[in-house]
């Protein structure tokens, strides 16, 4: 027998939960005081802020975690989750983390980086007394030269989002109306004179907005949609261990690889 | 180049979310409607049940949701997303996937087994005119004679989950306390003389009896320990990749297999 | 500042791999002399049992891994992670993760269940002394009378499964065609009798006879199914993020559920 | 009722297995040959990269999946899979699938990105004629300008990596020692002599080199890392399962957050 190299570790610090035998605190305050609240999204929001949400922002939080909580059964997330359900129907856990792990930079994931661009555009204007118009220009050509797709813009079913003027009026309903959301409009404004098309902001970059506003870190968008996404994962998980058999995924391929041998034995 | 021996699926159905260019609606609601609700957890109440909560089941329903948040680092699932990220900072997606993976039999699991032993005994009651008290011993005895540890009771910390008579107290003060409550309490109860000491309901057993008394399906337990708990994962894969360094965990260990063979070489 | 109830864990023991500096020892030998062997496959034997294969156990262990290394795109586990890649990627790891949480009852799974029934019957062949016509009739009852599929036996696609008979003529080559093969043979005649038709052994079951026949415990059935897979797990992913756009699975759905309303606004 | 947008999908098509009820091809060879070649790593090859490795590649493919196999149970896969399994006894492919995720850019995923640059360096020794010695120098420079660590140099514990010299010294062996290990050999001088101590390439750049001096574009790297690794993470999950009790791991947190409250309640 021999010994690892390392030693024990020492404590580690987290100011996310502490617990004794008889309390269990969040961000500092009584769970039982936070399960009164009658709204678990706020404690969400104090979970991943460090602060609770006021009225106002609880309803934009909400809302947001609303608009993202599903979009039918074809979504990369609720189709491998119930792929996976069709597989392993005992563990519906691996059946929701498995949808979660769809959740990347094509599906889901473009609030990050929409709030990384709105935030730069914003320090822009304050250091360089640039208009909106004028960032969103600049961000729109920036994307043009280097070939991508502006995250945050274009859907491929709808041509208006009806979540993105949704969260907006919301925002704006309750004074969180501000300069994220007012860039946004004019980037997409932008892009579509480019395009010569309407574009619409899609509901990633609807998000990304409105969590500028409220003061959030672009980390923060990736687990917003997350967790919204999360309870229509879960709804697609019952529904197909409720009403369909195991293995019933029968899609049609064709074969176009090197032609199949015949087996001599 | 083959064709498999599959045709094209036909249309399969759901009955959860349906979309055209311009609308998106859930269980037949438009999801504006419910982004102006304000309460995320209703809508998610609604993805799994197929009906809106009324206000009382909505105080419980977000209620519970938080009771399951979070309960600090060492739980398995905020500590294996806390790994998954240290090795894995560009996909917090799969760190959070990752740590919903641990929610199984042993960790946030026991209310679908407590929610079908409690349904059966309340059958059981109705059929055979069996007190609550009769049936729970049954119950604990019955999981004696297995060896099994009764799901829903027990907590390797709390003496007395704090989260439990909360969420009961909430229930009796928006007249969902019912008899699925009532059970768990005299299962409590039987346990307790059973082993002859005080053992608590912990946050599983709890949820799983004010589920029951709002009409859910067991595997509904599972599903609303994962939408609360991915709040609490998702604030600790944050904070990890906020406040540490990439492949920071060092534990101790003793190996103890074969002798180790110098290598000739 | 508060800290935890708990102490620095005490150093945990196994007996996998312990390194130090300058060497890293695998079960006990360097992984120097291992990867010399230029047989993966044994090392993987190694870390899953504590020795090495016997030459004629590197034979059958190589080809049951094989066996298990695709069924094509439509296999759930496949299937599962071309989904997640197409929502996600940046990180193909998520999307093989992915496609091995789909591995579990239905798919993959019977394998750990047929073990373990092959290992009762051998014991009570011992002890009864009965014969293997006899168990395998009253297994087959058994299953028939709880109303549930016999694991490891029956196909959706191959009325005769191609690599039962490989796998089975290898071990026997190799002298490893033991009592687990010969029970599963008469299973399989057993349910055929009692279905009236032909029922093939498949991949699954064909596995678990071998791996009993070499001395190994039911969890590694899964272990076995699982490495296997991986490989043709990763085959598709890479096809996937080669050939395919993002988002493209465009299922045709029917929807089911509640009438939608016309949102008044 | 009402339908989805979407009409039926027109066959995919794949280039890696088919099937019909009789038989099941791999890269257009019958899985039953393929099982008796006594090596599925090579099966592994053929699945990647659509042809047969040739005896020599089979020698260094399978010592590259050899060293990728395990490193103990404080790396970050082996650790989520232990920490998932204590929570999910009875779903060990989510333990394994949740070791997978943490394979990411700080754990096994610095691979592919030393291919990408090891790829690039020999394009421009072509294109420009520069020497490896003076190639070298300028991605250590390019790296260290970005205040980026160069992926595939230095390891946390070895000094130098018992590995690398390994699979190098194997590569020569068989003749398969190119321009990739000779040019990263010149890297690892150019970065010790920048830093003025001796970094060690460790296992993810001595596969990559190899990788790159076997045809593989970069990809793969991250696929024959996860596919070597799977090995490791099924013998901890099957060793966490066999000794050790649910929820076993007890770590020491220190709290930092805000200050608890004292609920009034």
């Amino acid at each position: 027998m021999s010994e690892s190299p390392f030693i024990a570790p020492e404590r580690w610090p987290t100011a996310i939960t502490t617990f004794d035998e008889e309390r269990i605190s969040i961000r500092g305050r009584a769970v039982e005081e936070l399960m009164g609240l009658g709204n678990f999204a706020d404690v969400a929001f104090l979970l991943l802020s460090g602060r609770m949400p006021s009225s106002r922002e609880s309803s934009v939080w909400n809302a947001l975690l609303t608009a993202s909580c599903d979009h039918g059964p074809t979504s990369p997330s609720a189709l491998a989750a119930r792929v996976i359900a069709s597989g392993n129907r005992r563990a519906p856990e691996a059946a929701v983390g498995g949808g979660i792990l769809a959740i990347g930079d094509a599906h889901g994931g473009a609030g990050e980086e929409a709030m990384a661009y709105i935030q730069e555009a914003l320090r822009a204007s304050k250091a360089d007394g640039l208009s909106f118009r004028q960032l969103a220009e600049r961000i729109v050509e920036k994307y043009r030269c280097d070939g991508r797709r502006l995250p945050g813009l274009g859907h491929r079913f709808h041509a208006v989002d009806p979540r993105t003027e949704r969260l907006w009026s919301l925002a704006q309903a309750q004074g969180l109306y501000g300069d994220g959301i007012a860039i946004m409009r004019e980037i997409r404004s932008a892009l579509s004179r480019a395009l010569g098309r309407d574009v619409p902001v899609n509901v990633d970059g609807a998000i990304a907005a409105a969590l500028v506003d409220m003061g959030f870190e672009p980390p923060v968008a990736r687990m917003a949609f997350i967790l919204g996404r999360t309870a229509g994962i879960a709804a697609h998980v019952l529904e197909e261990l409720a009403r369909e058999k195991p293995m019933r995924f029968r899609f049609a391929f064709s074969y176009d690889g090197p032609q199949v041998e015949q087996p001599g034995e």
